[in-house]
This record gives C-alpha cells, sequence and structure tokens, in this order.
C-alpha cells in the first residue's frame, strides 16, 4: 500500500502508525532467554539494557539515577528541573503530592510546578545534584534544553557530566532567529557540539528530515518523540502536532542508514521516547529500529521515584503553555526499581519486569542481540 | 491510495477526514514564537489573529463582540438571536442557566431556547446590539440566515455592520423553489451580494463544487462546515450529513486555488467552522488550508461568555428539528477571554491559550506566516 | 480502492461499510422542505412515507398498526407473536414491562419471551388481531415465517392481509432439505408466490445473489438485513455473521438493478431493515439505494408502543438460541407516534421527528424524491 | 489490496486481522441445522464437536474432562498445573476463589497461583489425574510444555493418554540452545514425535512458517495463538507480541494446504486457540480454515468449571514474567456444561449453546460440513 493518501483535492498526507497499532511476529527458531544479549554502547558507554530515563524530576532524583545506572541504564537528570533551582526538592515534591492527594485539580499541580520553576536555576545545585552519581562511578548523564545549553553545558562538564542530552520537544539543527536577541542567541547545535568532548544526545525529532539534520550535527544519538504517554498531553492537543512513534522510528533509522553511508561508517543511536505504555513497547521500539529507549512514565511505578506515584514531564512546567499533565500512575502496583526493571513481576499486564520481558521478546523470536532484533518482523491491524 | 473505495456493486464513496485524524510533521528549523505572524485579513479589515467568533448566543454579546475584537479578531453578532428578540436577554440567559443547573433534561433546554426564539425579531433591539460594536470602533459584523437576509441587512446596514455573515449548516449559492411564496422569495445570493456595499462572508458549505458555486456569488468568504463540537449533534445523526473537517476545508481551499485562476486573482477566504476541541485543532485547520477559523465551543470557557458555561449552535432553536443541544462546557476551567486567547495556561489539553498555541505551532513547525502554514506536513493515522 | 483484501495466504476478504461509516454530502442546491416528495408505493399500495414496521410485537400492536397506516405507512403485524397466541396479550406485554422495572436479569426476560411464544398459534386470534386494521382502511400487512408461511398464510389472506411479509433473520429463494419431514416440508418461495394474488416482500436477504435469487423468486420487495439495533445481538456474536449495512443496501440495490434488466422492467423494492439509530440514518439508507426502511427499535419511544419502553425483535423469543435482548429504550424521550414521526422536536440527536429529518436531508442536499435521492454524494471516514 | 504497509521509509508490515474484524457472510440456500455435520476427526479419534479445551485448571478438572469427553469434544488436563503438584486441588482453588470474592487485587491472585506452581509436580498425583478420564472410556489427552515433554510423556503415556499435547506461548520445531545445559537439553521436537506411538497436537504458532515446520515435525495437529481471550492479556502488552487470529489461521490453513501438497496427502489438522468471545467466534475460526478450536474463558461459564467462575491460563503461573490474569468471568450466566454446548439458551450474546450456534450458523449459510464451512465467504469492515 502506498504510504501518500489524499486527504481533499490537491492535498495528500501521509499513513503513519504508532506502536499500538504494530505488532511483533514470531517466525523463527525460538531459543532461551539466556543466550539473548541486551547491551547496549553508546560512545565509549556501555550499558546492559537499552534504558535512558526521561529527564523528568519525577523519576530521576541523584539517588535513582545512580541507582539506574548500577541496574545497567543511563539516569539522566534535568539540569533545569526541581534540582536545579532548589535546594530542599524533597519538601517541594512532598508538598505536590500531599496536593494531588488531597484532589486538587490538574490546573492546580500544574501551576504549583510552573511556581517551581519559576525559581532561577543555580548552578551549584545542579553540580550538586550531580556530585553523587559521579562520586558513585556510573555514568553520568544530564539534560539541557537548546535555549540554555550554551550556558549551562560549563558548569556540568565541570561537575562531571559524561553525556550531555540536549532535549526539547522538537529540536532542530538550527534555530531560525531573525535578530540575536530572539531568546538569547539561538543554539548552532553543530558548532556547540564541535567544541565539545563528550558525546551529545539531542532531540526530538519527529521525521527522517530533521533526524538527519540531527545527525549531521554530530550527535552521537538522536532522540525520537517526546515522551508521549497515555494520559500525558504532549504536543498533540496544544499544537496540533503529532508523533507517530512506529513510523518516527522507523523513518530515523532509515536517516541513520543514509548517515552512514553518507559518512562511510559513522552511527548514530536512535533513541525512541514515548508511546512505552508496558514492557512489549519497549520491544517493538526496538524492533521498529530504535538502539535504545527513553522511558519516562513506566519508571514512575517504582518505589524509589521521587514524583511518589506522580508522573509529568518538563513540558509540564512551561509557563504559558504547559503540555502535560501531572498525572498519578497506577496505585495498585508498588515495586523497587529492580524489580520493575528485572521482576520477578506478579502483574500480567507487562508493567513490571519491564527488561526481562524483552529479552523474553527477543528470544521467543529468536532473536540474539538488539541490532539483529531491530529486524524483526512485524504486523499492523487493518 | 485512490480517494474512492467501493462501497459495495456499482457505488463508490469518497473516502473523508476528520481534524482528529490528521496531525502535523514538524519536519523544518523551527524558530521563535516572536518571529511568527498571525495576522489575517479580509477585504479591508485586518486582524490580529485568525479567529471568527460562531454567531451564537451562547458566546457573543454585544460586550463580548467588542472584547473579541479588542483582542484582534472578529465579533460576530446573530442578528437572529436572542438579542433580536428580547430586550432582557440577561433574564432570559439566567432563567436558562438557572434550568441547565437544576439538571433540567436536555430536551428542556432546547424547548426553551426554542421558545424564546419564537418571538418576533424586533429592528430596533438588533441595532440597540449593534450600536456598542460600533461605538467601541472594533469591526462590525452581524449574521443572518439566507432566509432572511433580505428582510434584515437594510437594517444592519444601517446599524453599522461592516462585515456581513449569510449563514445557515448549509448554505448553497441558489436555492430552488418551486413557487415564489416558498419560505419568501428565496435568496439569490450572487445578485444580493452584488448590491451590497459590504463584504460578505457565506456558508456553511461542504464540498469543492459547493464552495466554488458561492466563491463565484462574489463573497469575501467562505465558511466551511458548521460548528460541530464534540457533544454538539449537528446535522449527523438527524440528517446523516457529515461534513469531515480537514477533507472539507482542504477541498474548499482547492476551489479558493481554482477560483483565484479563474478570475485572474480574487482571492477568497476559506473559514473553517466546526471539530475545534483544542487549539491543536486551530493549527490543523490553517494547516489544511484555511485562513481564519470560527470558534464557538472553545469560546464558551471564557468567564465573559454570555452561556455562562453553556453552549449552543443556533440550530438548537430550530422549531422542529432541532440540531443542537444546549452543553455544559468543562467547568474546572474558568479564564477571561483574554487569557483564553493568549495565556497563560495552567491548562495541559490545550483549551486556554489558543492562539499562543497556534504561534507555536507554528513556530516549531518553522513557519512564519499563516498562508505558509497551510503547506506544513501532515499525516494521517493509519 | 479495490474492494477485497487478503486477510492471510490465499484468503481474501470484501470490504464491507456499516451505516454508521458513510455520510452524506452536500453538494448541490439546496430547496425547500416543501419541495421534497417522500412517497412511496409498492404495487399497488401508495405511502406517504418510506415505512414498514418492523414486526415485533414490541412495537406492533393492531392499534399501532392503525395508527402507523393512518400516518402514512405500513405496519405489519407478527402473525407468529404474541397476539396470534394469547388472548390476553395487554397482560403478557405488563408482566414483562413489569419484571423488566424490577431490573431482572436480560436472561429472565427473554425466558419468559420464550415461555410466551411457546403457547401454539391460534388462528382465529391472528384473525382478531388483524380485523381492526382491515376496518381502518389502511393496508394490511401481517409476517409470517418461512417455516410457517405455506400454513398461516391461507389464514391470513381470509383475515384481509393485503402485503405478506415473508421474514426470518436470514431466508432464501430455496431452503435445502434431505428429506421432507425437515422442519415440515421445505418452503419453495417461488412456487409460494405464484400461488399467492398478494404481493410479497421477502427477506433478509445479506448479499447480492441471495437478493438476486429473492427477486427471482416474484417478490414485490426484498429486505436487506435483520433489524440490527444499537444494544441488539442479531446474528454477530451468537453466529458470526455480519451484516454491514451500507454495503449489503447497495448490493441489493445493484440486483434490483440487473433484475430489472433481465427481466425487462421489473422493479423490486429494496427494503432496508437494521443499523438505523437515528433519523440520519433513515436518510442514508435512501442514500444507499433502499427504496423504504424498515423500523423497528426508532419507533419503541413512541408512547402508543406496545412495549412500554422495552424493544425486542421475534429472533429474542427462539427457543433454544435466542438472538435479540429485551432492550430498554432511552427513558427520557417520550412522544406520540405522530411526533416521533413528524415533529416537532425538542431532541437533538435525530430520535424525533423521524420523516421530517428525512425530508430536510433531502432538501439540503438538493433532491426532490426518493428515488433520485438514491444517487446523492457519500464519503466514508478513513 | 496489498497486503504490506509501509509503516516508515524502508520498512513495511504486513496487515493482518483478528476475528473481530472479519465476518461471515450468507450467500447459498439455507438448510436445516439438522443437515449439518459437526463431526470432526484427528488421527483415529473422532469428535462430535471440534472442541478442544485449553489445557488450563480453571476449566479441565479431571471430571471435566470426562464430561467434555462424553459431550464430545476432546478435554485436555494439564499435566504441568495443579492436579500435577498438588494432592488437595479443590481446597487449593477453593482459597483462590474466596480471595477473588474478598476483592483481592489482581497481583495478589497471580501471586498465589504462582505460589502454588512452585510445587514440585509429582508423576503419581498425574496418573491419578488421569485415570478417571482413562476409565470414562472418553479419549486421554493431557498437555505438557516443551521443556517438560521429554521427562513428563512417558509418565503420561503409562497413565494412559492417547493425544499429547505439546503448548506453550510460542513454540517451534527446533530451540535454538548455546549448550546443553541451556533449560536442560532443548526438545527436538520431530525426534519427540517419530519416538512416540501417540499422535501430537502441538503450538502455538503464529505464522505460516512456523506451522509449516511444526507440521514437519510429523504433528497430527497445531495450535494457531495462545488462549488470547477478552481481558487476558497474553503475549501482547508485556512481549510486544501479537496474533491477529484471523490471519494466523488462515495462515495456519495455507501451511496445511502447502504440506498436503509436499507430502502427497499428510493432512495436519488446524487448531485455533484465541479471540473467541461468543459462539460466532467459533463460526468464524472454521470460516478462516481451522479444524477446529480450543476453547478456554467461554468454558469458565459452566457450573462444573474448576475455576468457579474465575478464568486464567497456564501463563498467569509463570514465576517471573505471568503473562494472564486470573478474571472473573460474567456472573450472570451459569448454565451446566452440556447447555453451554448445545443449549437451549436464554443469552442473547451467544455465550451459551455455542455449538448448536456453530451448527445454526453452518445451516444459515447453507454449509453441511466443517471442511466445506471453511470456504465460507467473509468480509472485513473498512
Amino acid at each position: 500500500m502506498r504510504d501518500l493518501v489524499d486527504i481533499g483535492m490537491g492535498r495528500t498526507a501521509r499513513r503513519a502508525f504508532g506502536l499500538d497499532e504494530v505488532e511483533i511476529v514470531p517466525s523463527r527458531r525460538t531459543r532461551s532467554s539466556k543466550d539473548v544479549a541486551t547491551t547496549w554502547q553508546i560512545d565509549a558507554y556501555r550499558f546492559d539494557i537499552p534504558l535512558i530515563t526521561h529527564p523528568t524530576d519525577a523519576i530521576v532524583s541523584p539517588a535513582t539515577a545512580v541507582a539506574v545506572g548500577e541496574l545497567g541504564g543511563l539516569g539522566v537528570i534535568n539540569a533545569e528541573g526541581l534540582w536545579a533551582r532548589h535546594a530542599d526538592v524533597a519538601d517541594k515534591l512532598f508538598a505536590l503530592v500531599s496536593a494531588a492527594e488531597k484532589g486538587d485539580d490538574p490546573g492546580l499541580l500544574v501551576a504549583e510546578l510552573q511556581r517551581l520553576h519559576a525559581a532561577p536555576i543555580q548552578v551549584e545545585l545542579i553540580a550538586e545534584a550531580i556530585r553523587p552519581v559521579r562520586e558513585s562511578g556510573v555514568t553520568v548523564a544530564a539534560r539541557v534544553s537548546p535555549q540554555r545549553a550554551a550556558e549551562l553545558t560549563p558548569h556540568l562538564l565541570a561537575a562531571g557530566v559524561e553525556i550531555l542530552v540536549v532535549q526539547g520537544t522538537i529540536v532542530s539543527a538550527e534555530h531560525v532567529a531573525r535578530d540575536s536577541d530572539d531568546d538569547g542567541e539561538p543554539l548552532n547545535l553543530k558548532r556547540f557540539i564541535a567544541d565539545l568532548d563528550v558525546p551529545v544526545i539531542a532531540g526530538g525529532v519527529h521525521d527522517y528530515r530533521t533526524a538527519m539534520h540531527l545527525m549531521r550535527t554530530g550527535a552521537a544519538g538522536v532522540i525520537v518523540g517526546y515522551g508521549h504517554c497515555e494520559g500525558i498531553t504532549t504536543t498533540d492537543s496544544a499544537l496540533g502536532i503529532g508523533t507517530p512513534m512506529a513510523t518516527a522510528i522507523v523513518d530515523a533509522a532509515a536517516a541513520r542508514r543514509d548517515y552512514l553511508d553518507e559518512t562511510g561508517g559513522r552511527y548514530v543511536h536512535v533513541i525512541a521516547d514515548g508511546d512505552v505504555h508496558a514492557s512489549g513497547d519497549i520491544a517493538k521500539s526496538i524492533a521498529c529500529g530504535a538502539d535504545a529507549v527513553m522511558l519516562g512514565a513506566p519508571l514512575a511505578l517504582a518505589a524509589e521515584a521521587p514524583g511518589q506515584g506522580l508522573y509529568w514531564t518538563s513540558a509540564a512546567a512551561h509557563p504559558s503553555l504547559p503540555r502535560s499533565r501531572v498525572l498519578p500512575v497506577a496505585e495498585d502496583v508498588e515495586v523497587d526499581l529492580k524489580t520493575l526493571l528485572f521482576g520477578p513481576s506478579t502483574d500480567a499486564d507487562g508493567l513490571v519486569n519491564l527488561f526481562g520481558a524483552l529479552r523474553r521478546s527477543m528470544a521467543k523470536t529468536g532473536y540474539s542481540d538488539l541490532k539483529e532484533f531491530q529486524k524483526v518482523g512485524l504486523t499492523v491491524r487493518a
């Protein structure tokens, strides 16, 4: 079937698919989960599982960044979030959680997050937040927005950040600006990356073209999407912009292939950030071509999550156009982070044992590593 | 994919899409919201935002028409509604709202609206309603039905109307009548417009052909659709008639292009009236080719809205076949009109900061004016 | 788009559409409702509206058959229902309604109907039921099943039936039987009809082929579908058999056209029986090619309906495999039959003023009679 | 329509259909239910109805296996379930049911099942469970997993098993293993079957290729799917693996045809295990090409079911990644097994009289045996 449809006279739109519209088909000999490798390496950093945390304060505190790292993934601290603005984040979060428990309306919780984010960023607070991560020995990563990347990055590097995540809801390689005082000096990502010694993961991108542009900036990894999850309004209802994740990942993987060819061998990682509701969606993300997944809401089930059962993305704190709710996550599951990632589970919905399930999905379909698994057969519902 | 499907032997139907089936794809360099223009001009009238109000008494009083105008849009008073029939509209609305609060059944509220609309139109009341709008200095617009256009228009012009809206649920350039006493003399829109000195916006139309016919009448703008919104039964369940808005807008834009060519340069504006639930749908309407949007239910959230939390379209008052419910709108948002249009917002669903969101959608996808934004890439879900 | 899809290797299925998947497109000059004719004629019988009642005791008593006839439609008495088996139907219905009000479970209501239908048919009761209809002067119609047609028809004709409806959930022109004592002598519909002096309407059929076969039996009208309505399980979940009504009507209309050609002019009416939830579905049925609609559940809203707010089809009384629930119909609408058919209405959902809405749908799309309206443009949602 | 869709640049997925997306079309002469044969034979074993029970303790006890056999189907005891591990299964089930009635959360019920399955398998308990089945004279069948097939089968054969079911959620003809101590010696199904004197039914498979491979092992029957049912998370959300059953059955039937050709006449039965919610889905399974259905949840309505209103599949007891909930089944239906299979019914949803409905579906569409009925026409909704 052609991938363009006429939506009216003289105008076509492209058919696109979300992760929930694709399914994996087993068509090979099964193998043992033990014979499956889920390791993933970006630049010099090697991980046991293809997991990066979505940089939201709801799931990543300095302590959970360490825990995620020790369990084989990469925790990313938001360098523009609460830990960057407040010395007493635990108290602030406690107040937010208390308000949520009183059934306060969603707008009030967003307003509270906005208020908390109106406090200035203090570079010494960021450094303090990063210190325990660096000291733990796990890989240190932090996220900045394109707007503040130039300003904050030196401090992050000084604090020990080894992988820099430059992330906004929609990020392009260049930003058009009419004059220099537009949002401060706009970031030229290519020049910015060229000047850095650490690998940069950047995004989100939403199609082949922007993925390719971002790859050409020298990024080590490109993030596809922006944390879409059940109940979180990201860009959809406010901006009309959509990111059907299956198609977006496939397209970014095509850009990766073409860029590899164009450069004679530079492999830029595709990191899928969105539409993951259960462990099966992690498998689908890889199956569509992702090298790793950025997880948000699914990690909010962990007992260690700073949001204590609440979830939001950074977009919730935008001062004039918030695009994420503050969501309660399922209350009937409470597990520690290790169990959440590796089981055992008593949950039948794919919410627990997230990476054990990935391993089993690969084993059941007969694939032994992530790169191979990107070729597994897919179906779409009619 | 071809745009026709066989629905059975020897009969085809056209595939058509609603706004909620299309999504915008960002594929360019981002830019700053500040570098984006949302201005719109029809005839000699220039507006900061591409907003026309749906002419229902639920959202447009003389006062809100002024407010909308001062905020950069165009308020349209319904010249056949309550302000045209009652001296004490505030009391009537208060009674309606009180009945709704008592949980009266939807049929009773419709019946009450029908009763209120059974009172005769008094031209002096219309003049009185229009006066403050004229005096405020904003552009003055009023709506008549095709049936009463000939009778009421002279009074509207005398009262100071600068843009005339001739609007019914479905309006055609000509109306077939067997004899002259059919609903009074049927309106020949072409002759009617030719005799007027003010620009006319007419509709609703639902396909290329009727859009083209209406453009040929000399209308300055053509309205596509008729106020479809969540929970409002417009034509669908009663008449079996549907207006998948994405397709209808695209088709009307095709008519605009062809008519421009046919006339060697006459540009007739396409105004989308329907399927807007959140700010993202405004962006999608423009993206499909609309020059401006006619907004109804989304404006009912404003604290200033005369319906005080209720919404209905004119079709609710039809004496024998009402085709709009009287709907409560979301109660947990209450904002003033200015905030509703321009933020700031604490709502994450795109209900507030409607035109700030449009501006941001354009910026994130790299477009700097509305006309250009009509070319942004679109996807449809499979 | 081709109308066949591969559902797997070596197996195709046909794409088919329900009425709720099609919508009517207005693309002509509008006209006045007054200039629209909804008259319909089958054989020598002429009706003001294209309405036949679904022959269920829930909506058709002798009195409502008269009322429907006087309002311009055709009421059909079920000659194998309660009026054929009990002298005191009112009491039986009262007991059923009382049980329903006590919240008895659906299975118990079905069981009660089964029990009521286990009583033997008494031909004198049928005659008694038909008498007031005959005496009123309206057209007299009754329904028999294929199984009992041979036995009951002579009595029906003697009682004054002018149009005979031979109706089961699925009826074919011939019925395969291994031996003569299979369900009694199977009905050869062609021979049966040839021997009758009154026109026969027969069905339901579900595709072109069975429609064509039934047309060739000499039937004056062929019924497509079998009373599908929201909440009524007809054949779907029990038998796996489906009747996407838009496609089925279009196909039967194709059979009508081909049979007309084959016979050099015999026009067999296509009567749509199913998927009508609101007035718009009546318009859609005609738009797909139906000559008339058979209405069930929508008529249960009438204050005069014998089911007093309950609805079921004959299939509910099957002794071993009931395929219709006993459904409560919407309680918040109560209107007399005349208002239900012709308005005025205070309901915005197309439940009231069923044929005024059809007239308006035709007027708004510019068609002046039913036959023409069968050509109106249609869209399907993507 | 081609069966591949581009889901993004350079990546296709196959379009696939579930049973609920297909419907049967009647297009032949109807016949009497009495003239319809639902008999089915696999190897030397002949059954009145094409029914195999899904081997879950929720529906199959020794007693119900006998009852199913006496009613004409094949009951399959799970040789790795509770009867294989506990002497007092009734008490264990009573505790589980009591916990469920207390509203315990789903995770606790799964945890309890996990605990019950942690007890070791005792071959003498299996033998004891099988004895009454053997003694009753009905065909004796038991299920083992591929992992334990080699170990348990000798005991099963000694106990009198006549048909062996080797079943896991996803089973392939061979299992890749890096070394011999991987899960014990992996099962080579071909060698295993060659050494047995009894017919083997094996699965589940999910596509043409794995079905073909399994047929080549010498299996007498191949199971398609794994017990998908409403509310049961099988592989979907945890593994991302899906089995659109209509397509999977059609594909397995294609493999059956090709294997028949390849071997010059070996007919391997296709047994559909999943997506059956009501009797219509049994008809659809056969219509898609299945020779028989494996039923789980629909049988849990029987008063005799050991789960006493609860349902789960074996996958619920997986120690680290359970993929089935423990589900309450509809409480408002309670019937004995015989009535569940053959009626009479007072339920209008196809939950009761499962095989009477199959017979009627075949009769209404004019087919007289199951093999013929595999060719009945199908539609898909657009």
